[in-house]
């Protein structure tokens, strides 16, 4: 699923020191002969990846549509699984039970003031030999689009994000009883039909418009990487930010036996039918609007004056499903621990597609072969992982993170007993290393990462990485990129299968990829997504693909090889400081900001600079909010750096003497930043720290129940969140303290 | 000629407190009676403009096409002279004789990889009555191009500023040999052929990308105001930034007896030859275009994707002019002044169009015709301005400020005993003041708009452009806004007829008008922005044309009549002040910059970011700039701040008691702000504190001597011009102690 065309700016980047590396360098958690040893094994591993294969693992899994219930998914699956016993792992596939919708009736048309039929196809390309494999492919559609048959008139509302509908109700609109139009982006694809239903509108489509996702990006497929003009994005509508999975099995896994929901209670479904269309589809349509023409910023790149509407446009829109329910297929791979084998490293990707889906997810899925290819051999060869290794190849990722998501609500209890950390892959391009997770990996994803070679430039890298942020920092950042021994890692939103381990379960994770300098995402879930596309387009030699087998490897093998392991706090708790800063910050601003807003509207601003020949309303008067008590979160952030200080130089002076005790209190430092309750509104999300925005879908709010609090003006609940959130690191502190006493032990 | 399309945020503002107008506010300059008996005179002035005759006025004017040379521009300018005497006025013609080409031959044809002639015709629209009066509009082109006759690769050179070239250069293209294509915009059209041959190209193509210019700014026209497809913007690219006016006879008035030079001694002409195209011309060019992809930046609003080339794309292009000179008939009008009538205030506009011009420059001339009249009434109610005012209806502004510029080179002697200031207006449209000018004006600017009511919500104009200042502002900029007694107004650059007066004979101007509600400018300089167009898209019922003869009357009344001249200098100072912050600002800036640019070179960091696939050079390592001594500026600066608070000081002493001497003291203040040595390279441009930019043309470029040493690295020039800007503030400090000891007399 990840997100689309990750662009440098957006990467969160990673750390270590721009020097050239040391020929040895300390490991955290290693003794220095076991450092040694360590080395050696993962430079035997790293030498084993290779492209040749990663190209022919995404050719044959590429070869036709592989969507969950295709009978190439499961055919997918099975020859992985025999992939990886013919390496000699144990590996096994997990089936599950899950409500996959998929399309019956489809229908787009312009009736009035002119009649057009939306094509809702995806033309075959005579150069793209996969295009044509039209009986296996999913049509385009958005998975859990409520059915429905509506004729209204149609509103064009940008990205129809929050302040989309705050302008449109500056400017007089309502989209009540409409249909609305959105483009593709700021936020997840799901978030607009829910504002959309939220707002009183009965139906939603989306688009791909040229200037975000076309020809304004680059020259267009089969010419280039650049979405073309009947070419549109499938996906997911489910409303995941509520919890993701199964919509019939919340909380649970969807075994065979599992107790499900009526589907008319279920609460992730779209409130309003939507469908994606193509920018070739939405022209006639936009072209169709009058009423006032769009604000600048939210004209595409279609060759026309963008309106708002309503009208005269008047849209038929028809949406009807087949509601199934289809089996899934996890690939799960295990190697054994030799020392700790109750301590679980786990490390996904998934393997089901859209249709044949070779850059989403095959060239993840690909290089997560490698690795496991790769530590086959080195088994072979003798090395003993002192932990087990997990490796994954979900399915179902793409409707709604099913595969991941009812694996770990299957094995929750085992998870949160065992897992000590979730590295997570999706898809992998050309360029620069990026990773999100959390934040007391962030030390450990430097380490790694300076350790590893960008095939490009030959140079660590982290180095590039680190260069690439100087490139682009300035003033305070700028300083820091040069100086903080780690660079920042940002923090997990969703979009892929991290999410259940890490907002659901608590457990560290990390998701990472190269990317950033072959326009990627042009034919983001779209039937030419194939072999053809990412070979001529991509990371053609798979040269990346190889570097994150050889990332993400080496971290599976250090993190399963520490002694101690190598959480860092230091860092998770300066990240933390910037957060409670950002809350702070966020809600002096706000209050200022209504302050100056209710003083502009006493002074007659609005009034003045109302043009009478166009509607323009003053905003409304707000309350100003109140001042929240920081001082608990404050407290405990202070609680958190002593016992942090208090933790690391017991580490040192215990120079990584090996503790099962103390690993256990590391395994356990994520599992105490959440909470049983969970967020306000989404129990399932139980991390205090990270999750995706409720209405961002992707996009991260950190320190969520906090943050969105005070973005919805909900002072109350506000306080109450600091509080838990509050006590949530000083657990954490508690629990790093009596780390730190085990060491002294 | 005029910017195009002034938007909100770029509109200079303008005066005045928030408060309701008191009943009485005493006028600086005036006693309390005789500020009581101008406001009647003032009130019965404002009552006079109609709408009607503003209407009637552009309809005659624009009947038919008035070019320099034209037989309607020379019946205009009769029939102007006959209005104004026909209210009483005395009123003559003066006529100079300059270089004016028109086209003979012109051709763009793509001859490589496909054929394309352009069309570089404005087609007629059947419902726009003057659009087919083909005989006598010219056709689409550069005036003051070269002849030429070329065939050469294309480069797109996105805006052809210097900044696009630096990218240019780190992608490793070069211009050299070829035709470059450059979009409308970011700088004044002359500025583009200008770069393209100092950069090596033959050359240039100039068109009006939709993104700027077109349907993604509003509906085409005829069914809105925005440039349709052959809609093509005509103009000067005479090199004014060197001198403007007839290139024939440089700080000369261009007399029937002048001595001229020779056409191939002429420095303002352009070096390669350029046409302006229409988007639907520049579409087949651009679209043939292959090489690297546009960066984002540039990409405009034509459905494909934007390369830059150069090539495949081989364009041919032939400009042959005739090189004929032409008559000016400028309308010079005198109303003699009762008591000082050596002192001259002088308003302008000119009547020449590049086609019909109703918008540029009718919407403005008809407002200075209304002035006129309503003068001539008061004078026959027995009115009797205390100082001669001269209105002027300039001819040939357009093909380069001609009709100003050579009537303020003729009489360069008088006007700088005489002048005591210069009103301009261009053109006029629905919405908020504007003005730009000397800031010794800013306090009588604000003075007089804050007894100006807006037509729209009837609020005082001055307090309608504080509220949208506040609206826009932020931070500092938000308290300035609400707490400075008079809001700030921008600096003059060039594009109208202003400038002979500032620049060259340093003459108090200021240059004023409504707008920024209709989307202006999108027939600027077409065959289009006729009667049709401006009755239809523009101020339709010429409440702004109204409002603005009344402003720019009061103005010149009140100028007229005050009994000392209501210059005020603290606010100069205070806009020196900022002026020299910049620069200071500008210093620094440019040395961090280049110093971390050098580290970066040395950090590697441009080997890191470079894409392999793709050409993107390091840039250049610079030597770090020196510190200059900004010294003897700030000193100079604290002298005038002392002389100014003197003067004012010793102004509110003497309770605006008359006196010759010292209004003579405050005609000469300007003065003393130029330098007869003028400008590095452009001696004609004599002003230490306004110019154009050598390389913006219409933008402002303040303290321009050491502002434009310092960005072009010239840090021998910035010193010697620090000395000597400081010397024109320390002899206007002079000036104002010995006004201040006059009025202590």
């Amino acid at each position: 699923m990840k997100h689309m065309r990750p662009s440098i700016a957006l990467l969160s980047v990673i750390t270590l020191v721009l020097q050239a590396a040391e020929p040895v360098r300390p490991l955290r958690g290693f003794s220095a002969e076991e450092a040694r040893v360590e080395r050696q094994w993962e430079e035997k591993f790293r030498a084993i990846p290779s492209p040749e294969n990663l190209r022919e693992y995404m050719r044959r899994l590429s070869a036709r549509p592989h969507h969950v219930g295709s009978p190439y998914d499961k055919d997918n699956a099975e020859w992985l699984l025999a992939k990886f016993k013919s390496w000699g792992l144990d590996a096994k596939i997990e089936v599950f039970d899950v409500l996959f919708p998929t399309p019956k009736e489809r229908a787009v048309e312009l009736v009035e003031p002119t009649k057009f039929t939306a094509k809702l196809d995806e033309p075959v390309l005579a150069i793209d030999p996969t295009s044509d494999q039209k009986s296996e492919q999913l049509p385009t559609y958005h998975a859990y689009s409520k059915d429905g048959d509506i004729t209204a008139p149609l509103v064009f509302v940008n990205y129809g994000i929050p302040s989309d509908y705050e302008e449109l109700q500056r400017m007089g609109i309502s989209v009540q009883g409409t249909i609305v139009i959105a483009k593709y982006g700021q936020s997840w694809r799901g978030i607009k039909p829910k504002l959309a239903a939220e707002h009183g509108a009965v139906g939603c489509l989306v688009y791909s418009d040229p200037k975000d996702d076309g020809y304004v990006q680059g020259e267009v497929y089969p010419k280039g990487p650049a979405r073309p003009s009947f070419g549109a994005q499938r996906g997911s509508v489910m409303d995941m930010p509520v919890y993701p999975g199964d919509p019939l099995t919340p909380g649970v896994g969807a075994t065979a036996d599992a107790k499900r929901l009526p589907l008319d209670q279920v609460q992730t479904i779209t409130k309003v039918p939507v469908l994606p269309i193509s920018y070739g589809d939405a022209e006639p349509l936009l072209k169709a609007l009058a009423g006032p023409i769009a604000p600048m910023a939210w004209r595409g790149g279609l060759p026309f004056t963008y309106h708002v509407g309503p009208g005269p446009a008047k849209v038929h829109l028809r949406v009807q499903s087949n509601w199934d329910r289809k089996p899934l297929y996890n690939v799960i791979v295990r190697i054994p621990g030799s020392k700790y084998p109750d301590d679980w490293v786990i490390r996904g990707n998934h393997h089901d597609a859209w249709v044949n889906g070779a850059d989403d997810p095959l060239s993840g899925a690909n290089a997560l072969m490698e690795e496991g290819r790769a530590l086959g051999e080195l088994v072979k060869q003798g090395w003993k992982p002192k932990r087990t290794i997990i490796l994954c190849l979900w399915d179902g990722e793409e409707p709604g993170l099913l595969g991941s998501t009812e694996w770990g609500e299957t094995h929750a209890d085992e998870l949160r007993r065992h897992a000590v950390a979730y590295i997570n892959s999706d898809s992998n391009s050309r360029g620069f290393f990026y990773a999100q997770g959390s934040h007391t990996l962030e030390n450990f994803i430097g380490e790694v990462t300076r350790d590893i070679t960008d095939p490009e430039t030959k140079m660590p890298v982290a180095k590039r990485q680190r260069l690439a942020l100087l490139s682009r920092s300035h003033g305070e950042e700028l300083r820091e990129a040069r100086s903080r021994a780690d660079l920042r890692i940002g923090a997990l939103g969703s979009g892929s299968d991290y999410t259940v381990f890490l907002d659901h379960l608590g457990v560290a994770s990390v998701n990472l990829g190269f990317g950033g300098e072959d326009m990627g995402g042009g034919q983001y879930h779209s039937i030419y997504d194939d072999f053809y596309y990412y070979t001529h387009f991509q990371d053609t030699d798979f040269a990346y693909g190889k570097t994150l087998a050889q990332t993400a490897g080496t971290m599976v093998m250090r993190m399963a090889d520490a002694e101690v392991l190598p959480f860092q706090f230091s860092n998770f708790t300066d990240t933390i400081r910037t957060y409670v800063g950002e809350l702070k910050l966020l809600a002096g601003t706000q209050r200022s900001e209504i302050e100056e807003k209710n003083r502009q509207i006493d002074e007659g601003v609005y009034e003045a600079i109302a043009d009478p020949k166009k509607t323009m309303m003053p905003p409304a008067r707000e309350p100003v909010p109140p001042y929240l008590n920081f001082a608990p979160l404050e407290n405990a952030l202070d609680l958190l750096t002593r016992s942090t200080d208090k933790y690391e130089k017991a580490l040192a002076a215990a120079g990584d003497r090996a503790s099962v005790a103390v690993n256990a209190k590391l395994i356990e430092s994520e599992r105490r930043l959440t909470d049983t309750i969970g967020l306000p509104n989404r129990p399932w999300y139980r991390h205090m720290i990270y999750a995706p925005g409720f209405y961002t879908g992707y996009g991260v709010k950190t320190i969520p129940g906090v943050r969105e609090a005070i973005e919805q003006r909900r002072w109350t609940e506000a306080e109450s969140q600091i509080a838990r959130v509050s006590k949530a690191l000083e657990s954490e502190a508690a629990l790093l303290d009596s780390a730190a006493d085990l060491l002294k032990l």
